[in-house]
């Protein structure tokens, strides 16, 4: 029976991360209870519900929007689907937690944010990375003036290796599957919007990928409102690992976030010394960052406040994708006044 | 109802320790299910059975011997209730998993090990530091050659600061309740046994403790069969944090494990470069240790394996906590044979 | 009187840098002999010439391509008097050390360095910082393929403090005088040339370096003609010290040289760990370069050996200057065939 | 011809600690002035002489005693020659400076002490890593307060490489000669005396430094006057280089000195990250602390001040290593005041 005090919800999606929203949601966040998931995989939904003890199982996802003990969705099914599942789920009064991207069409995320806003429910992006502690300690740095005034930000992102051809075809390429998040990144580590992209690119991964028209290396340029300048880089391959690396230097110091690593052991040989490599892959690295964007869902919807990742801040990273696309097509910056 | 495919566990004792155990097999242990739990704390016990879906609660720990769906038992109670639950446990046909120390006596903790021997049920003790994935990558390294023959083994153990007066009146001195872990540790890493040992100790951080008998900082010197020579630093107060670290050094290198530190942030200023602390104490620093040996003890009973960690490795540390403590009152080297 | 196994060597200029030399050259290279200093600032020279034992001073660089004695010549005085005396050193069969820039008029530099080739001597160019240890090890990495295809070069060069105002206005901009080093940093561990270059900028530091005309702060964005991608970035002032970084990222790894510290002391605290500062400047942190450099230059004049930095070496960073300043002007990437 | 505002000296010994300080004074101490050298290794004098320009060679360290051009001599000749020297320099009036150990027998150590106190002469002892700055930054923490009332001091000392085995024969076994330099730093770190001492060893490095009666392997517990504890080990070989190490732990935080590496690189690949190698031995990890100790020694004798490192300071770890030697023969702590 539903706890009343408790916001009922409801996943949608049973990958990768569904599975992750599904785990946490079950375990540790005793605010929320896990009333429903949804995927077209039922096999793969049922063995979850069975594990994690959820009441009902469907494989669509109108039911849920049906359902009165439901409160909340967590929108993790295929981005293709998030635009209608989105819109609908606002139109029937239920707050949304949605993973990034609300879309590829800005015309359809536009559409989307104003039945949001019109349904007046609480509409949460799916931007983990602002919830690991080391990027937000870097955030609170930069907010609070620790480093004085920002003046140049540097972002390192590269992949331990590249998605499966069959993604990149769909996936809206690099800049929209990959450097949004640092996109994002940049905007919540500065606090401020950009207003010019310039990217420059090349295929020296895989040539598979130069094929189906996608590039797997890139160093963007950003410039924000205020004057920041950001760099960031990005490959789909780092045979080290997974490496995700910001740095914030301003008038008064800089303040960096490294690598975390497996373990905190050091060897010492003839050879020199020897440490351990990041976390494998987005899974491990985030874990906990997953956990808090949803107790700060969950939170955000017993508090009625405004969550961290607003629909705003789902737009404008595909904003930025479409200009640094458009810069690398052109060979030039490209003000994100251009794009639409 | 209990699924005749996981193993029924009951918890006795819910203090800061039990109740980790009590959340790790209720949510991280697929193949446990907790039956009951056992507290002369009712009130707490009856919400963390609320809290973790618990069926039963009881305050008395021969309820839990009688119930036929609890396969193993979780001694988390009071040091001075370890060996009549742990005898009538092992007598009752159940598996136990002790925290440290068994006991403070030898001849109760020989007698409870006799009791187990006999019944041939699996005995883990809490030594949960072997778990720690930086140790055990140290061992592995140590066991494997990969640092060649040991000579040398350094551990450093500082806790972040003095417990309760009242509790070092009773814990048997800081040998027994401190560095019982180290002499674990060493025993561990190096694989062969302590012969002798040679303490030095004073009260630095805080006269009380010099008042009720014990002292707070101790270099501990040991001499393993085979040869490795071994120190030890202990202090109860270090304010940068609980620190734990480890260093064996052999003949084809080093191995080292460090402090993790709650994040991987620097900020660099005109005073220099600054990094994070590490984490505040035992149930941050060990909270993974703490599941994995759970793991291991639910394992080796599904298995028919023997323990990671067995009576007598929860043995050999009080013995060389005497000889410690006889070794500081008489300040000489003792041997490990001159204890009982 | 002159050793005939040694090269004679004069030194033109004795400001920071030819100090440097002079020291070097009189304390710690045996294979070479200071015969002569010339300075403008005549006082200045008769200190160094007591101090360092150098038997001749003279206000006119003339009288050291008469003396017979001399082999060689340090070119250290200001840039605006380089093209004459090198044309004048060359012409007089005189090997020639030349301090960075050359000059900065292209047309100069092509005269000088053709009149160097007809005169058939030795003409090394300062760019010391290839001779620092550390970024030797770094693209002795590249070059051996241990990081297997280089895709991405990051290059961070933070000054601690801006040059005096007067500097600025002359220096030819910050392109030209201080992104120059990274220039030839860029093309000296990738061991490629670059064909465009793109440069965002601005004035963050200090409003009165934007009033004569430069900026303080830039992100440059190079591209390799084999297609590495490369991102430097520049800053007039960091606090926390002379930043010196270089990261090169290939197909089989990662190589990244970090800044030295002025010691290997931590201290830790209730706010965590500290730990001290990168040296001052560049004198303190490049002095074993700069004696590399000279040692180098000594040896190719003995061995009859190529220069290890070339005039083509001196001419490169000088167009990739004006590329950058033209494509700050413009807001474009600027080919670098686009520059003369 | 002598500068009479130089204080004129002259070298016992060319090995390579006496080039290191002939190097050091003909190059680097423009307020020395190196007059004369003596070795009975004519063929290297000579050598050295005409390198440095050195005026006088020798093979009589008489001849230096009765030049009157020589202020100071710095006594590094083989040790069983410092008594005599250093009584014959200071009955002759001249300063001191004496390479450790001053000797190995107590007896003649105080004769000599005793002369050079009736003398006036300034004796200063060759602590060279007394000198070392990131020693001197750890001492300075201690000493301001900065950690706190200091409680527990660890140091680690490991050679790259055994010596000799017929240097290990004459040395006066690992605690003369090598423990000797940690006796030393635990007196400066601590600044306070020892009063008792407790080492175990071994051989694990090497069955032929048994055979000569030495061990290759130890770890030292020293016991302070006011109540710090400390431990020290020894190995004669750590195959990852030269490994000098110290902490110390107080009341408000602790202060640790690690191994500085020959390079800042990081190599990055599917192993994980690599770093360099400390520098190999002595003569590179402590080139500048052997200048400073001299600077230092000059600098007493111009300003009539107390040389940093005393006869005492060079008694004292003698005594200590007495002690050390006979807690490890006797194998129980042995009090300082045991020692003659």
């Amino acid at each position: 029976m539903n706890n009343p005090s408790k916001i009922g919800v409801g996943v949608i999606g049973t990958g990768r991360i569904g599975k992750l929203h599904i785990e946490h949601l079950s375990q540790n966040i005793p605010d929320a209870e896990l009333i429903a998931i949804c995927s077209l995989d039922t096999e793969t939904a049922e063995i979850f519900a069975e594990q994690f003890n959820i009441p009902k199982v469907t494989s669509d996802y109108r039911t849920l929007l049906d359902d009165s003990q439901i409160d909340a969705i967590i929108v993790a099914s295929s981005t293709d689907t998030h635009v209608e599942i989105c819109q609908a789920a606002a139109e029937a009064g239920m707050h949304i937690f949605c993973e990034k991207p609300i879309a590829l069409d800005l015309e359809q995320i536009d559409e989307t944010l104003a039945i949001v806003e019109k349904a007046g429910v609480k509409f949460q992006v799916g931007f983990n990375r602002r919830f690991d502690a080391n990027f937000r300690r870097v955030r609170e740095a930069v907010a609070s003036g620790e480093i004085g005034e920002p003046h140049i930000l540097r972002i390192t992102s590269r992949d331990p290796a590249p998605p499966p051809i069959e993604y990149v075809k769909v996936s809206g390429g690099i800049f929209l599957d990959m450097t949004i998040h640092d996109f994002d990144m940049a905007r919540y580590l500065i606090g401020d919007e950009v207003v010019e992209v310039y990217a420059v690119g090349g295929v020296r991964v895989d040539q598979k990928i130069g094929e189906v028209g996608d590039i797997d290396t890139t160093i963007i340029t950003l410039r924000f409102q205020d004057g920041v300048l950001a760099t960031i880089d990005n490959s789909r391959e780092a045979v080290y690992g997974y490496d995700q690396r910001v740095e914030v230097f301003g008038s008064k110091g800089m303040v960096a976030a490294g690598n975390p690593l497996t373990d905190t052991v050091t060897f010492s040989g003839s050879e020199g010394n020897r440490t351990a490599s990041p976390p494998d892959f987005f899974v491990e690295r985030y874990k906990a960052a997953y956990l808090s964007e949803l107790q700060a869902f969950i939170q955000c919807i017993q508090k009625g406040t405004q969550p961290l990742v607003t629909g705003e801040d789902g737009r404008a990273p595909i904003v930025m994708g479409y200009a640094a696309l458009k810069s690398l097509r052109e060979n030039r910056p490209v003000q994100l006044s251009e794009i639409l």
